[in-house]
């Protein structure tokens, strides 16, 4: 099984993907492909119709979109145990995980992942607003689960992969939450699947382009 | 089981989650608010914390954002039949249905669903490659999936309510596409229950207001 990612450093749909394989130890091989390069596009091509990353490869068919990966490698390797057991529990999962993956666009645009820096923002209404929602989300979740494993549905599941990302954004650019939220972030940077992934982007180069030989070139 | 939803005319993501339980005659009450008015947010803030539509509600708990909505009527309502069985065939599903939920931004932004017009756009290109992707996605599917009931996995599932008001969008503004693309959106726009949605949209006043005896204020 092949998971196609972009650079560390930036891609937080990537991240999503490799988290749920990397946390539960499923074996897998890593093929990274600088974001925005030719090779990229050159890889992808043949891969996945969607020139996008993640996509993950297994018995020759290419899964893509990070929910959907996150949702097959729940079906075919985790026994379901990915999202909560009971139905109605699961939608709410469900319904949390698909708000982070339709929307908070302006937070998107305007704090992208970048795990390399620490920076201060003027930050947007709609950015507000978004932060905002998500402190809410992740207090009402910390609220109703506190004692039980920590995780916003307290044992780890596919909703807390979506918000992994956010947590490191978060912590670029300062931004300050009520102590609720903030212990669910300590929960998050205390995962070691997470703490694997950060130590390689504070060592991953931007890659612009890859060479004849296959060598990398760096951005200086 | 309540399902909170927008203008029938507009709201795209609200149509989504209606057709699922219209398609299957699973029997629910439909609570229409007129989009952008203040009605909408009061009563919404009760009921759920995105304030947004669709929301469902069942056994008091509230399940919003169109795919979660699906996922849950696929898994309390439907054994699971509203995905296609194979764990593979399901993940391609599963990653189409992903992909419209979180993408072709270009296409949602530039061309918003109005069933009631019929007008040309002069359209980004940005936009042409949304609506390529998605003949693509169309065109493959209706080849492999052929004579198996014309649906995008042979049989109707949540990746057919995903694409549903795109193939409402093309109608209206009038994109030309390839044959076995145009005969996909014949089989979407023959279905019954996507019928009585139009009907109703058809029928339907933009409402403005709600006053306070309750009745509909609307546009002129």
């Amino acid at each position: 099984m092949q998971l196609y990612i972009g650079n560390k450093n930036y891609s937080t749909w990537s991240l999503r993907a490799w988290l749920i394989l990397e946390k539960n130890s499923i074996p897998f091989e890593e093929i990274k492909l600088p974001l925005d390069t030719e090779v990229f596009y050159e890889r992808l091509k043949g891969i996945t119709p969607s020139l996008k990353v993640p996509t993950l490869v297994d018995q020759n068919t290419a899964v893509w979109d990070s929910l959907a990966i996150c949702e097959y490698i729940n079906d075919a390797y985790l026994s379901g145990k990915a999202w909560p057991e009971q139905t109605l529990v699961k939608a709410k999962a469900r319904a949390i995980a698909c708000e982070m993956h339709s929307g908070f666009n302006a937070l998107r645009n305007e704090m992208p992942m970048n795990i390399r820096a620490k920076r201060r923002l003027n930050i947007s209404e709609a950015c507000k607003k978004d932060i905002a929602r998500i402190e809410q989300i992740w207090t009402e979740q910390k609220a109703q689960f506190a004692d039980n494993g920590g995780w916003l549905f307290g044992q780890w599941s596919i909703a807390d992969a979506m918000f992994a990302p956010v947590v490191l954004r978060f912590k670029t650019y300062g931004i300050e939450l009520n102590s609720q939220a903030n212990i669910y972030m300590d929960k998050v940077c205390s995962c070691p699947a997470l703490k694997k992934w950060i130590d390689a982007a504070l060592l991953e180069h931007d890659i612009v382009a890859i060479d004849e030989a296959g060598e990398e070139i760096v951005k200086e």
